[in-house]
């Protein structure tokens, strides 16, 4: 496809053009050269200024068209009012992206330029990122062609914003969670390429395991809802859909000029689309990393593991909210239980060990859980006790983990803690070995765990027939 | 009031039995007596054993009856079989309270003891905390009555629950965001002692500000309502009722023998009692934590202040979803932001001073809404950039914040932060700073602002008329 093409011409350039690189520091122009050189691009880097010879130890050109053989990618940092007359030139040399990070289009009114630059890009051949983005990375290539920050952290999570702010948040977000991204692309206004464009690419990436996306406004949602109903059958697809509210849709219109449109019809997009739909930016975020680390569940049968009775509840409540199901614990499977479990515990689901348990119980009663066949998913619900500190429940339940994973045994397990800030390593400690951990935060455990559910009850739905099973309600 | 004259006596005692206190680590009436020392309590601890002579260096008493002078609590660690025997001892040495630590009463179907408990109790004219719970805290004389862990931490926030699990966990989240607790108490399976009777206490205790609760069940939902009608007036209370839904009440019946009931009738009561109901665990701490560190909002007007206009989106439509109210920039206050913002930036509210802004614009920017009457609330929606970076912003804001207090002036002044991990210390520089700051979380800032917001209205309601004004809806 022409357009994937020129997107793998985007994301591994052969050498990159940076025109209206600039000298001085504090510039944009001048941050985007930067970055992409301490970033650790190894390709050539042409920085394109009239009025320099050298920027960064680069050697300056007065034009594209006086760069030395092909160019994959131009970065365009010149004031908006001059980006259409580059597209001709760009065309000329055949580079196929203009990524055109200046402000000052139909964001603020300018539809005027809009149209111009849409139309010579168009007239030329050449297919824009932007205009009004901060750039993009692309991690597998070291790549941060962005006026922001470096972040080089390589990971599965492809993101697509129409923000800078989302896709910084997302840099300390991954980084905090031990993981990293393959891909950040600020969409802004979106004068041409946009999701679904990205999406076609995101699907055929190696690198790429999952989709995040901040959304504004879809300009095209037939084609969005084509593209992602069949993308979500093979890779997951995380949305937060922003601008859903009266002050959130003036708000995105003067940012990127998007036209937020009916939330309804979202809503009903995402749906037969198979995208999940996260409310919150940490969501979005912390449902994407699960996705890439949790293994889809081999079925419905959720079981709570807990010490406590009372965040038993509270993980009871939060699964019936996100549409898990709790499995009825079989007698055999009790009785084996009850070997570990005081009398006064529960055997039922939850299952409470209760708080007088020794590591060694957390690890009998996690062994049994997690290498019965019947049970497809396991939450934990820890809390401090003097018998077993986080460090000893943290070690215990990764190392049945691993037990379980040495004789193949693949199925999603999340925990949370609850205790003194010493469960914050504890958790670390868990999300390292492909638990994802949540402290003071039951409720966003499961969450997560339904995220992966949702993913996976859409992959097994039929191809055909629109609507996908994303029914876990929300609470 | 008799009961608060009790519970004086429980939170202040001159003096502590431990009856079943143990010589041997692992056991709770060991941990007791340890926490009870090594959290620094001044007083008298008298462990109760007739099998000992002496644990952790203190003398042991065979009974109550043996301890010399008046003993203000007594905390119970016996089997449960024979708590209900202790209670006319109690009476007779004129124990006011009795905390009953041990399990295996109506939780595990043992009804028939928990009424010998309560016939017992009431006979002897002895108050019982719990049974089945992990004891109590009280930081204002480092008294730590639970087998947990020591925790000494002084804050404003009061916390009832009926889960250690829940208690354990407000320790961490406390602690980590650099704030403390007043007290933590288990109510367990609520025999005697409820959360009405905490309320009574904790509204006229000088060192609690906001009240907390963690509930499972009402037992005198009428008395509940009255109660805290009255203290909600004067200081904040927040609730996370859980067994909401099916599965999670099942789960309470087993954990504290609670009858979860039906939620509207909650929704009803919290509402018409000015109590704000949290969602998620996280929530409960979060709003009482910023409940304690704002000051009130002096009108309803609130400003999002923003370098990215994407954050603007998200937290505008966090408003909404919280009901919150964004003010309409008057012209002169906008003429004043033209002079410092460039001109694709955006003056209306979201206030977008761009991703170019040095932290002199941020500075100057945010003293005009925060000297500004007008304005009466503020949100920040940072996002890193090489020209402001996160420890930059946070200076420049914590400054100007204490400019406008040096003149007076307090409003609430949350913040959210976009950008590499560099933004987490930037939010523990804020925090510690009385501004609330949410790393990758926009809409928690709102959220939490909300909560303030709710309390503010409900305190301005009329006392008398039933319904208080707790109207923002949930997204």
């Amino acid at each position: 496809m022409t357009v994937v093409n020129d997107l793998r011409r985007m994301f591994r350039p052969a050498s990159i053009a940076v025109i209206g690189a600039s000298r001085e520091a504090g510039k944009v122009g001048y941050s985007v050269v930067k970055n992409i050189v301490e970033g650790g691009y190894r390709g050539g880097v042409y920085p394109v200024n009239p009025r320099a010879t050298e920027i960064l130890g680069l050697k300056c050109y007065p034009r594209v068209a006086d760069i030395p053989g092909p160019v994959d990618v131009a970065i365009i940092c010149v004031p908006a009012a001059i980006v259409p007359s580059l597209m001709a030139e760009l065309g000329a040399k055949d580079v196929p992206v203009a990524v055109v990070l200046s402000s000052g289009f139909a964001e603020t009114g300018n539809q005027g330029l809009h149209s111009a630059l849409v139309d010579a890009a168009r007239t030329a051949g050449v297919r824009v990122l932007g205009p009004n983005i901060f750039g993009y990375y692309y991690t597998p290539v070291n790549l941060c062609a962005t006026f922001c920050i470096p972040y080089t952290k390589r990971g599965s999570i492809a993101l697509t914003c129409q923000s800078g702010g989302v896709g910084m948040a997302v840099i300390g977000f991954t980084r905090a969670h031990g993981v990293g991204v393959s891909a950040i692309v600020g969409l802004g206004n979106k004068a041409d390429l946009d999701e679904a464009d990205l999406l076609e690419f995101f699907a055929q990436d190696a690198h790429t395991a999952v989709v995040a996306m901040h959304i504004e406004d879809l300009k095209n949602g037939r084609r969005f809802l084509e593209v992602a109903g069949r993308v979500s059958k093979v890779k997951p697809i995380v949305a937060l859909k922003v601008g859903r509210t009266e002050s959130g849709a003036r708000a995105a219109a003067s940012h990127t000029a998007a036209l937020t449109g009916e939330d309804s019809m979202y809503e009903a997009a995402f749906r037969q689309g198979g995208v999940l739909r996260a409310r919150t930016l940490e969501d979005l975020f912390d449902w994407a990393r699960v996705l890439t680390v949790l293994p889809p569940p081999p079925g419905e049968n959720v079981v709570i593991h807990t010490g406590a009775g009372g965040l038993g509840v509270i993980l009871s409540d939060a699964c019936h909210d996100h549409g898990l199901r709790l499995m009825a614990v079989p007698p055999d499977l009790e009785h084996k239980l009850r070997q570990h479990i005081p009398p006064f515990g529960s055997f039922t689901n939850p299952v409470d060990i209760t708080g007088a348990s020794p590591p060694e119980t957390y690890a009998a009663t996690a062994r049994l859980l997690l290498m019965d066949t019947r049970v497809h998913s396991l939450v934990f619900g820890y809390w401090q006790t003097i018998i077993t500190p986080p460090m000893a429940f943290a070690e215990a339940i990764a190392a049945v983990v691993d037990e379980a994973r040495a004789v193949g045994i693949r199925k999603p397990v999340v925990a949370s803690l609850s205790g003194d800030v010493a469960v914050e390593d504890a958790a670390t400690y868990l999300e390292e070995r492909g638990i994802p951990s949540y402290p003071y935060a039951p409720e966003r455990a499961v969450a997560a765990l339904a995220a992966v559910y949702q993913w996976s009850r859409h992959r097994a739905s039929p191809v055909t027939g629109g609507r996908a099973d994303l029914s876990a309600p929300r609470p």
